[in-house]
């Protein structure tokens, strides 16, 4: 726990004036969690500057103190990245969220770190334009978390994760130094490319003040498909052949009819097909409808679905879609214990079944959810409570639960975190993906960049 | 001048086997330098392991020695990144060069380091699949190269470059810590990002050994079209107007006329089209023939384009694709002085126009030929020898004219070195466009990797 003093605080408050610093209960308590909602908030401080100049000045006053400082998006993580639970001091980005024109010849947009993803979209489109990453969390998540975080999300199969959508970012050093690498350049080989190493660091390598955003076209109208397929092997099969489809995938989303049985439940909403199977695709492409409608006969011909439907229209499609996207919210009453896992493609049957044989086993009656992107390996896996068993002996026993998960992981080549990242939540873990050479280089470049160690202590390993 | 001992190399020669090892005279030549050809090759020897574990091995001996070494690919560099003019080792991965199966379902190669690019193009296409990274050097450059300086292309504007297709990395640390980052995922947020680290580090940071490569499918037969433009503003409004268009673009080069004169003098080839300008794009589409006709149409009513004309057959792109593909050759004779800048693309024309200028001002009678990726922003500038000038005398003066050339690119928000590297032969100049706070911190993360410096020492800064 850090001791930071009244003094301290008082001389940040007169750096910055006072009306960007604050020791309000009411904010420690909001700014020092993010959706894990696991560790209870307890920072020393909030600081919410208005410049990269401002940033510099918190960041040299904590650090010639010794003071850990957490920086603060949006705090829709779900990792524990962005809790302060040690008596930090919160920066937060929230006030510095100018948007600057858009570059429609360039296709890029640059803004600061606490914009929020949806100002940014609606921005963007005006023009015709978009930053093609997109996350539930895009109401409240910001584009400095979004990057620090490296975010996914349900089309990286067809643009990949944000390392590819950021062209320059602005970043401030433990010790205040500000590292100006907001050039707008598609191509800049001039030494190791240092803007990666912030990228998807969690905020412990330095705090992202600006970016500037490549952009993409608007896609035009989407077309959604959903299919009950047999195991997930078929799912594989099914996934091979729809990438040789006349269309371009935008995503390929799976889920189990555990999951589905959940969301019936709790949207109370029919089956979506007359034909229930173990899983359940949903296949959003861009595409012309008639060839479009061939392609699908030809699949229910062929046997690789059991069933299949092609929204008529929007309305239709955003229905096919609730099913997926209803998932998280209709598991929550059942205490769910949720893993972000990848795989290698090829490897997620193997594991699969490893997975489902592991339960038989060793934990009978827990029930499984999966989810997720299989286009890009990867599976969100919930462990439900069994009924008859308690809420505190179900926690005790999650850890165990994890470390055979992980253990089957790391044995299929996998990661025990394909978007949510590391924080605290999955830091006891981080050695079932990170090799000890591998763990000992993040260490040595943690040292060389804040060597007073004040950049989100405590957080990944 | 490093100083190896006879009695190291005989060391090296028992761990390995004598025929991994050679000082032979003619090695030492040929494998001491790149396509550079500016530096005199001066290894002290050369050595060719056939696994990671002997590559380990090199470095472990070298690290104890403190003998500085080269990691070495195809050496097709045009920055002296692979050069070895001070009494180096040579760690050529030749010898490496296994590939795997193609992964079909997940769409990944594992490679070994020595793999050539064509030999990896021929492996993917036989699945009907691709690594979309192509260069003019295919035929020799190795992946562990294309990767260690992050290869871009013709083709940047539709893949990206080589960062966006490398799903996992081997490489070793300059002490022989085997770094196995290798895991095939498109998905792994579980803190910094090492293999980022090594991708375009230049083998400065550690031997690329092993990668997995993320492929495409092959992409259908490419429709080429040429135009002649009036200015480079012209071409940038033509660029924002084909982004529009009924298709996808694969490549959008740009030449100047003047570069298409020593094309037709050397080549002895005709002016493609009927009307000359200052100007011509090179626009390569995937998209259907009839809309192309009726787009390039209204793009001459309109008079966007002075002339342009769309290759009816393939012998017909491959003619178009010849008057760009040409002009290194054609301007050898020439005596041009190279340089590979990138400039944001809203930023080009003003860029050129000042670069006009600075010629007309200071360096009369030298002729600029310039070409390159503008989508990308990346330009090829060719100063040449005015005729009447001997050699020594242009270049001595051409150290001053990169330095004003150089100023203006960081003038204009640019990058010195857009694909080539830094290497040796940009070395002097990467503070205009790497600021003093990059600079620290580029040391600093090599002091942490490779505190002995052996790794491709004196190489970037």
């Amino acid at each position: 726990m850090a001791t930071v003093s009244a003094a301290f605080i008082d001389g940040l408050a007169r750096s910055l004036g006072s009306s960007q610093v604050s020791t309000d209960p009411g904010d420690l308590e909001a700014y020092g969690r993010d959706w894990t909602r696991i560790f209870p908030p307890a920072p020393s401080a909030l600081v919410r500057p208005r410049t990269t100049a401002e940033v510099s000045e918190v960041l040299r006053e904590c650090h010639r103190a010794g003071v850990p400082v957490v920086p603060s998006g949006g705090r829709t993580g779900l990792a524990g990245g962005a809790v302060a639970s040690r008596g930090e001091v919160v920066l937060s980005l929230e006030r510095m969220r100018t948007l600057g024109p858009v570059d429609t010849v360039g296709r890029t947009l640059a803004v600061e770190a606490g914009a929020v993803l949806e100002a940014v979209h609606r921005h963007a489109a005006e023009q015709g334009l978009t930053w093609p990453i997109d996350l539930a969390a895009r109401g409240s998540c910001q584009i400095g978390g979004n990057i620090a975080t490296n975010a996914g999300g349900v089309r990286v199969i067809r643009y990949g994760s944000t390392r590819q959508w950021v062209l320059g970012l602005t970043a401030v050093l433990a010790d205040g130094t500000v590292l100006d690498m907001n050039r707008r350049l598609e191509k800049d080989n001039t030494g190791t490319d240092l803007r990666q190493l912030f990228i998807g660091s969690e905020g412990t390598l330095g705090v992202i003040t600006q970016a500037t955003l490549k952009l993409c076209p608007l896609p035009p109208e989407q077309q959604v498909m959903l299919f009950s397929v047999g195991s997930l092997a078929d799912v594989l099969a099914f996934f091979a052949e729809a990438r040789r489809g006349p269309f371009v995938i935008s995503a390929f989303e799976c889920f189990s009819q555990r999951c589905l049985d959940h969301v019936m439940r709790e949207q109370r909403v029919e089956a979506p097909l007359g034909a229930a199977r173990e899983f359940y695709v949903l296949l959003e492409v861009e595409g012309e409808p008639e060839r479009l409608i061939t392609w699908l006969e030809s699949m229910l011909e062929r046997s690789l679905v059991a069933d299949g439907t092609l929204a008529q229209d929007s309305q239709q499609a955003q229905r096919l879609w609730a099913y997926r996207e209803g998932i998280t919210e209709s598991l929550a009453p059942s205490f769910p214990h949720k893993n972000d896992v990848a795989l290698p493609v090829h490897a997620l049957a193997a594991f699969y079944a490893d997975l489902e044989a592991l339960l038989r086993q060793r934990y009978q009656g827990w029930d499984i959810c999966v989810f997720g992107h299989v286009g890009d390996g990867n599976l969100h896996i919930n462990f439900l409570k069994p009924s008859a068993m308690s809420v505190q002996d179900f926690v005790a026993h999650t850890s165990g639960a994890d470390q055979a998960l992980f253990a089957l992981v790391q044995r299929h080549g996998g990661s025990i975190s394909a978007e949510h990242g590391i924080g605290l939540l999955k830091k006891p873990y981080l050695k079932y993906t990170r090799s000890e050479p591998e763990i000992a280089m993040l260490r040595a470049v943690k040292a060389a960049l804040d060597p007073r160690n004040i950049l989100n202590p405590g957080k990944i390993f």
